[in-house]
């Protein structure tokens, strides 16, 4: 499924060092791809199956079920349909809708296939989750489901609470962002307005074990956030909801049916969510399979194999991107100046996701933005390349998942009449490197553990 | 002349390893102690002179002067004047007013003491540049001259070209940062209506020897920025001044005289700034005793002596203060999950100088926003301290030097009604560092060089 990485960059392909360059990019995106990351994470022998560090007898369970949810549900639906063969008793798979996804779904045997909309849920969101609690209601001690989730899967099953509407949850979600409020403080209450949210999944066939895989694409990976933490308890309440909606003065302009709703929870009315110790959870666990930091640490073994000095900074990598492009071009600036903090041939990968504060009407994404606000720092230094990476491959409003910048990039800008300033200040990294011919092309790469940040310092 | 460092915290104070943490700090501070580093940068056997990577015979010579500049002339006065003894024949030292000043000034034998003003250059800074041209103007080849050089240097010694007045330059420099110049092209602009600026002062005793010493509080050392690079080659042109002003559309705008004087530059009426070969600099060289770098290093090795892990990102951290600090609770929270970039007890230390984009009205500095940007990320971590620190000991408009932060600093401030996030958006971390008692006290430093952050994981 992976297509090959193409870096448009003239510069970089004709380095020496362009294809180590390539091979490390590679590897980083080998080690999450979905399909790859499923056949690490289940093996099967005669009737023993390996899955999240237990050791499961298939001759326990009357049926094996898939329920893959996320917009790489597909690949990983294909690699369990393969591990599991004749075991696989059947299953639903949700994804969004993806030109690529006719030639993808070539494969699949058992599992029956359903596309809803991301990121703003519809009406198909709303039957995929029915169909999910249809197949869940019918299942007892004697099944077993491997759940796959990975990004989007929040937008892809919804499940309102009754008498609330999609559209009510959208007006309240655009509120609330526009309060301020974090992304935890929205997650509180969307999982109090969804039945399948907050453990709802997991809660619907109690008897069942649902072994759950993630590929993560939250910075953290915090397993209560991710797919609005189906599988998993909640620790937050009815009255936290009402405490968040109190503060950012939301209480009144609110849609009624949600604060009715909210109100009754609060009185007892309405059952909670599931709650950390309500269900033995021991038998269905939650195990990430792939992360920013697998990605990484993929990288990592490579460019060590490729002679390079490695440095991890790690995958929680978050703020306005131009800065985190700066401060990488910083490091770069301290290597070229003492070989501190990695000496050359130093390779520093990072993860994560950065933000962007748009004030202009450019076009790029976070990715390129950083890469943009690293290219005055890098100016004038010797034999550097910094690489930004979307995992998934799109990044932004772009068809480029990311860009290079070097030491005489600025200058290059400059030949042509191109102010980096002037593109940062108007947010449009993409007219900035496509003019270049600096961008990064993926193609969508059916994965998604958010982006990659790596300074080459050869 | 150091007080010593005071953290306010109790949650710090009472650590079991605050001692080690202040260790760390006052090594970072001593390093770079205006005092300290002339004591090892000039050695004196005998006749002998070590100063600069160079031997010099105090007997080859008749006569041998300070000039010193900038915020820590005094204590770099001190300093020389004990090295040198009987040597030295007299000189001249600017700084600006300091309440401390009075008994710093104590020990000064031969050296006169002039006060000028800083930020803005007044007619104190005329005079004082004067003086030093008048010192200048009687040396010849048997002269040395030791020039001490610090942040400030700038404005506390001001020679403006004929007719061309302070408040024509304020005014023009003002129009110049409205319209989003650079720093480098103010200051090419700056360096051509300054004589004593772009080499001036170098140029002014061709014959005497001048080595020049300096206190760095420019991020990267550049010697043509530090105090307008008055010892050290120009490479801008008038040329230059004026494809700056009509790229920011100020041709029209700019003060008359100024405008005058660019223009019959450009015609070649006017010399040039001194240019790279034009002296013969070998002998007149100019040196960075103390920066940043320095700071750092001495911290990284007491943090090694006291059996932490160091790990140093470098010197050249800028960008937005907020993300900055979020960076580094990113790297606390690999830390707390992987052990990586450095494993515990780790200390990863950096400096450089961040910008606060102001947008509220509180109170604070960049050093105090970076550690407030760094509270939400590094919630409910363990044993983790982020410490932030000016150099200077002054941060923004406060009397205090930086903050501290750690896991439960979130929680503490939620309870007693504080909201990190509210605090942020009014750039108000100040008040907010001061309720909690986190804020780091050490009085002024008589040193600059910009500012540090240390992430402690114990």
């Amino acid at each position: 499924m992976r297509k090959p990485i193409h870096i448009e960059s003239p510069g970089i392909r004709n380095l020496p060092e362009g294809e180590k360059v390539l091979s490390i990019l590679h590897a980083a995106l080998d080690a999450v791809d979905p399909y790859q990351a499923m056949m690490r994470a289940i093996g099967l022998q005669g009737n023993h199956l390996e899955i999240a560090d237990r050791e499961l007898d298939l001759t326990n369970f009357r049926n094996v079920y898939l329920i893959g949810v996320g917009k790489a549900a597909l690949p990983m639906g294909v690699a369990a349909e393969e591990i599991l063969g004749a075991h696989l008793s059947g299953g639903i798979l949700v994804t969004k809708a993806d030109p690529g996804l006719s030639e993808s779904s070539f494969g699949l045997k058992k599992a029956r296939l359903l596309i809803a909309a991301h990121p703003i849920p519809d009406a198909r969101s709303i039957q995929a989750a029915q169909a999910i609690f249809d197949l869940l209601d019918r299942l007892d001690e004697s099944d077993l489901v491997i759940g796959l989730i990975s990004g989007g899967a929040s937008a892809l099953m919804a499940s309102p609470v009754n008498n609330v509407s999609l559209a009510d949850l959208q007006r309240l979600t655009d509120q609330l962002l526009r309060s301020g409020a974090t992304i935890n403080e929205i997650n509180a209450i969307r999982k109090h307005l969804d039945e399948i949210k907050g453990g709802g999944l997991v809660r619907r066939a109690p008897g069942a074990t649902i072994i759950t895989l993630v590929l993560s694409d939250v910075v953290g990976d915090p397993l209560d956030v991710i797919a609005s933490g189906s599988t998993v308890p909640d620790r937050s309440t009815f009255q936290d909801c009402l405490r968040i909606l109190g503060k950012y003065n939301l209480l009144a302009s609110a849609p009624a049916a949600i604060r009715q709703h909210l109100d009754r929870g609060a009185n007892g009315d309405i059952p909670e969510t599931l709650k950390p110790g309500e269900l033995d959870l021991k038998k269905s666990p939650t195990k990430v399979i792939a992360n920013n930091q697998l990605a990484c640490q993929a990288a990592r073994h490579r460019a060590h194999q490729l002679g390079f000095d490695p440095l991890y900074l790690g995958s929680f990598i978050q703020g306005e991107a131009r800065t985190v492009g700066q401060l990488f071009a910083g490091i770069a600036r301290q290597i070229q100046k003492t070989n501190e903090p990695a000496p050359r041939p130093a390779c520093v990968i990072a993860g994560g996701e950065t933000t962007v504060t748009v004030r202009g009407n450019g076009r790029g994404g976070r990715n390129q933005e950083l890469a943009l606000g690293s290219v005055d720092d890098l100016d004038g230094l010797d034999n550097m390349l910094l690489v930004s990476l979307a995992t998934d491959g799109v990044d932004g409003l772009s068809d480029a998942a990311g860009a290079v910048v070097s030491g005489d990039t600025r200058s290059r800008a400059l030949d042509k009449g191109l102010d980096p300033g002037a593109y940062l200040l108007n947010n449009d990294s993409n007219t900035f490197f496509s003019a270049l011919g600096d961008l990064i092309y993926t193609g969508p790469t059916h994965t998604n553990v958010n982006d990659l940040i790596f300074l080459f310092a050869f």
